[in-house]
Parts: structure tokens; C-alpha cells; sequence
């Protein structure tokens, strides 16, 4: 069984994410979306917030699940026993920081990233745009998976 | 069975290539190198040679076998029930070529593709590369497969 | 009344260059499309299709037309009064590209020229992809503008 | 009348953004530069003395004003009755930043965003630079608009 | 005698800087690696501990020697008597950071920059990675100097 | 004696190549301006033309000289002592053609390769620009180095 580990803050969960992740299941058989936790980094959404809208998004799916970590992601994935970190890329600058992470990733584990294209008319999309739109309550249900309505974002 | 297909020319195949085939062995059941033959593109090495070097470089390894073709990527893969495109990038210029490519292949035909990054130590090596040293007679042996030899170049 | 040059080859003429076009005519009042006839440069298609192509794509829009040229784009620009060149940028080879050419012709003239981004939907799109997918008989219309029809493309 | 909004934190104005903002003047009616406010983001020069400086700089042309705003660019923008965004791009950088914000700003809105390169000879200005050397009290007079002194940037 | 500058945080200095220094002494006679202290930036490493790892590092190469400063480089690169800015690139970020930095560092004192490549092996590696790994107490030996070992990064 | 040698087609010799050799004086010795023969490569001027431009631009510096070369850059630069290999760089694409071939070159033979950056006002001036231009008989005086003039370049 092939497991790919999709970590990231996910703050919030995106459609941009969703599309990654649901694609990625026409070549492995599970994916487990990691949230890593780090003290240093604040977040608009709690842990808890988070792991709730992407559980809502795959309620319907079993091969994927969600789980938080606190330690280097390569260590988490072997925990989890996946053998695979799976990314989305967007532009030149998801590009080169992917590629730093993904390098000093297999030479610290021999574990591997692959990486799948964000769709086009998702390009623009990312946590941080959400969460710019949502500081003016603006409505960005056309940013979210499709079974997220914007009351599930309510803290 | 999940089937991957690797186009490209191959002219000739190199360790970065090897490199990306073999890691990608980790994720899915069979890889197809597929020779794009275009007769609009001039190649240094006859097709026949350049699958005959494909053919030596995994003659152990049987989930890996090269096929030509002359038609779109897309359809060709659909022909040998791959449902995965391969590709490897090194660079920037490489994101935005494949990328253009993916969301074209994506659009015509639903089939995703996935990338691999090439290792840092091959990030220089390219088929032009290899081409434009052999110009001039000298060893290009490290830029070449593990078992391929200067002699298996010969024409 | 400002008059924009938009200049290129439309080998053949698609969906993002009639975005590009049709989103200029909220700022400009007029858009010359500059087909750029160069000896050196073979194209797919020969002047008049390609002219045909946006005439009939243009053909209820007063405020566009088509014109061809052999010299430099600043001083086709000044022969038809026009003092904006308007480009589209879909990628990072596009910003680079158009930087070095805007920059020259600013010298060499002092017009400016003006850039809007490619929409997401468009950012794959470009004739090369057409002309490559045409190769091998495909349906590309999903690729032109909204009233040209395969038909069109016929030599 | 077609009046473009030119947003931006302005840490201070600079000789490029001085550029942008006239070389615009070509083909819209009148430019709004529009102060950004945002709590979360600190600022060297207070609103206040950002505003005087823009105003300083161009007391002799009535095309171009200054405003503040604390909502999103494109609500703030039909405030104005502004029917574009008007940027300058220097860099790749820029060009990533800039497209998502414009795909953003067009998806919420409509509201498109037409881009002009900044000169060569300004590329590597920005407020960063100019506030890093003002850190160490040396002459920044090269990189402000060409009305404004050091004595202008006293706080 | 000519003398570069390699200005930076070195928080901590790794193999990918050990690399260029080292490099730098084909064409340079001396080369002084100044640590910019700058209070406003926090850094993991104590200055008096990233001096002692460089002084460790270079401790049989009297050519290269370490010092802080806290001034624009290029004050502190006339103070020592520098004529040439020394810096390594690993990627495009680094490319437009590093351009844009040497054009004000060029225009402000006339003072040129000079790039060196990171090699291949070691793209993926700077001070962030390194503090990264750290925090979970993981080995970092193989991205710190030769004879740098884990235990002279303890604070 | 430090001996750099800078390689190029030089289709013509412009005024940034002329920043870039001039620069190089202050850390080097002597520049070689190395012209790579390469038949298959169509040139606008001939090779005793590229060489008199280079000539006439350096005749009172005594410390660069021109030489022409059929083999591969390394090679050549072993014959004439040059123990390093200096180039410009203005771009991205400039950046990562660059790169491959410094990582080439390295690995074949140990020579490394340094760069500087085109100055700003340069950064769109490149041979093919000046050649695109002088098709339709354009004055180029401003591309090129200080003492050549339109007239040398005749052929």
C-alpha cells in the first residue's frame, strides 16, 4: 500500500489543497494530510479549526485523513509509514523553496517529493489570499473545497 | 496496475533521466519511456540507437521498457494504459515548459502528470549537454547511465 | 483618442490574445493588431488566414482591426498614431522577454508599453501549443476565440 | 474620464513609484495613489508624512491625488471610480506577486490590472532600500522623487 | 593585494559558505567574512559563537578572517580596504535579491560585486535549513564545514 | 598573473560586454575575449569583423585581447593559462544558462566561473537586440562600446 504524506499549515484548507490531494489518489492508495505544528508560526485558524474543515471536506473519503505532527516532516512520514511527500506547485517561487526542501529531505531520509501542478484556475489561490480577503469579510467561498461553506471557517 | 509514461527524445538518455525513472519505480508498477519521433527534429542519435541505450541501461530491470511513437503524448498514453505522465525538472525554465505542457495534456485528456525533481549532483546534465561535449571527442562517461559506456554511443 | 499597437506574429491568432485585446478596450479607445511580417521567420499560416482569422474574430467590434508591417514596432506604432504598445504576459520567459523589448523600444522612442496578465484559464495557451496539437489533427478549438471555428483554420 | 488607482504601502515614495505614477498619465485621465492602511504592518513614516511627501511631489499636476484607504484594493477602487489598478513591476518577484494579487483583485471584482515595467535605470530601487540606507543616516536623494529632499523625509 | 569583502549573518556558517570562501582564494588574495550586525534581525547563534565557528573553520588559512560590523557594507567594505563585494548564488531568489543589492551597492560607492555559483551538491543548503533541522535535534554535520562538528554549534 | 577568459559569439561586441571586461580589470590581470567558432552557428558578422570591433574598442588596453577558438571553453582556457572564466549576467534565463554550463565546466575540469551583473541602464542591450535593430537600418550607436561606430561596423 502506497501512502504519501501532504503536510503544509493549512491555514485554512484551500481548494487549491483539495484539488492536489484528490488527484493524487489516482496514483497512491492513501493520503495522509499532516499539519505541522510549530510554536514560532501563528496562525489565523487554531489546530483544531483546521483539522475540522479538512475532515469536513473528506468526510466522504476514506483513503484520506488528517493527522498533526511537531518534528521534522520526514520523521513524521516514517511514523506514518508513508513513503512518498506529496507537494502542489504554483509558480517559480513554490518552485525553488519546494526544491530546497524536497533535496535536504532525501538526503536526510532517502524519502522522495513528488509534485503536481496546481490546476490553472487555481494559480492564484492560497491560504494567505484567503486569509487577506477574510480580514475585510469578504466572501471567499469560491476559494474553499466544495463541501466548506464560509460558517465553517467561524472560529 | 499503475502504468507511467516518461516521453521525451532521448537524445541520448542520460543519468538525470535514469535517475528520475528509477526513483519514480517507488510509486508506480511500470514506467514507459516514450520516444517522441517528430520528423521535424533533428536528432544526433538514430532512433534504433537511442533505444538500444535505453535498453541496455535497464536490461534488469523489468518495469522499465522504452516505446516510440509519433503522435500526441496524450493519446499515446491512453494507447499503452498509462494513466500517469512522468517528468523530471531541474529549473525554472523546465517548470514553465512542463507546466504548459501539463495543463494542455490535463485539458485534452484528464491525465495528470507528476514531476520528480532531479537530483542536485545531475542539475547540469542535459541531453544538449552531453551533445555539445561529445562534439569535441572528450569522456562524457559520468553523465551517463551506470552501465552505458562511451563505446555504447557509437553510431 | 489613444490608439494601442499590439503587436506579434497570431500564428494562429487564440483565445489569449482575444482576451488580451478585449480587455484593453476599457482603458484605450483603439487597437491595432500588428502582425509583424519578417522574411526570416516561417509561420504555419500565411498572412491573409492569419488576418482573415482576426477579421472574422473582430468583425462586430469597430474598435479593433488588423494591420500587417516590415519594419521596426516603434515605427509602425508612430505610422498609425499609435502611442501604447500593449503586450500580454502569461509567464516568467514572457516577463523577461518583454522587459528586454519594452525596455529597447522606450529607448529607441520613448512609447511605453503596457502589459496585462494572461487570465489562469489562458495561461497554457499559446499558438505554438495550437500549431502542435493541429500537427496531429486534434481539436484545438477550445483554444481560439470564441467565434472561429476549425473550419477557419483550413489553408 | 478614466482614473486608475495606483495602491501601495509607499515606505516612502520613491523615484520608481514617481515613474510608474507619470508614465501613466499617457493613457488614463487621472491616477489615485492609494495608501494602503493596515494595522499589522508597520511602517517607518507615519500616514501623515507619506501622504505629504506624495503631495509635495506632484503640487504642480492635478491628474495625480493621494488617498488612504482599510479595506480591499478593488472595494476601495470602486469608491473611487477607479476601472483599473495600475502597477509597476521591476522583478520575477514582482511578476508572482503581482499576477496572483491581479487574478485575485479580477475574480472578486472584475476590476483588471495593467502593468508598466519600472526603467532599467531604476530596478533595484525600492522603499526597503531606500529605508535600509536611511538606517545609517547616508544621502538617499538619488532614489526619491525629483522634488523632494532629505529634509522632506524628516520625521 | 586584493582584498573582498563576503558579507552575511552566517547564523551559522555552513558548507555552502565554506564553498565559495574557499573558492574565492584563486582569485582574490584575501578574503575577509564580515558579519553584519544588525539588531533588529534575531538570530539563533550569538555573534561571539559564529565568530568562533568561522575562526575555527579557517583556523590554517590565514587568508581569510572574520569581523562585524555595523554600517552599510559598503562603508565597512572602504574601512578594510575591500574593492570587491564577494557572494555566492544558489537560485533565482537569490539572483534578484543579490542584483538588486549590488546595484545599490555600485551606485552608492562604486564598489562591484562578484558572484560565485553554490556547486550542485550544495544548492539546497543555507543557515535557515540548518537552524530548521536543528530545532528537532537532529545531525546537521554534513552541511557544516569540514572541521566544524556538531558540538561547536552549542551555545 | 591572473588571466580570466571571457567567452562569447560577441555577433556584435556591445557596450555591456565592454562594462563587464572593463569591470574585471579590477580583480584580474588580463581578459582574454575568447570568440567560439562553432560552425554549425550562423553569424551576422564574420569573424575577422568581430575581432576588429574588439581590437578597435581595446586598443589602448593593453590587458584585454581577443582571440578566436574551436574546441571546448575549458580547453582553450587551459591553452591560454586563464584560470578563470568570467561572464555577465542580466536574467533569469541568463542565470540558469549560465549555471549549467559553470557546473559543466567545473566538474570537467575543476576551472570555476565568476560573474557580474550588467548594469542596470544596460540590461535590454544584447547582440541580438543591436542586430534585430540594424535590419531596418537603425542607429545602434548607443549599444555599443565608446569608440565604435555604425560605420565599423560595415561589413
Amino acid at each position: 500500500m502506497k501512502i504519501a504524506i501532504f503536510p503544509g499549515s493549512f491555514d485554512p484548507f484551500t481548494i487549491g489543497h483539495y484539488s492536489v490531494v484528490t488527484r493524487a489518489l489516482s496514483f497512491v492508495d492513501e493520503v495522509v494530510i499532516a499539519i505541522g505544528v510549530n510554536d514560532a508560526k501563528k496562525t489565523l485558524f487554531p489546530l483544531d479549526k483546521r483539522i475540522e474543515i479538512i475532515n469536513k471536506t473528506f468526510v466522504h473519503e476514506p483513503r484520506i485523513r488528517v493527522e498533526s505532527y511537531d518534528s521534522l516532516t520526514v520523521d513524521f512520514a516514517k511514523e506514518i509509514n508513508a513513503t512518498i511527500i506529496l507537494r502542489g506547485i504554483r509558480s517559480i517561487a513554490d518552485f525553488e523553496y519546494e526544491k530546497t526542501v524536497a533535496d535536504a529531505n532525501r538526503r536526510l531520509s532517502g524519502i522522495d517529493t513528488i509534485l503536481l501542478f496546481t490546476e490553472p484556475q487555481h494559480s492564484f489561490i492560497s491560504s494567505t489570499v484567503v486569509r487577506d480577503i477574510l480580514r475585510y469579510d469578504k466572501d471567499v467561498k469560491c476559494f474553499l473545497p466544495p463541501n466548506v461553506s464560509i460558517d465553517d471557517l467561524k472560529i
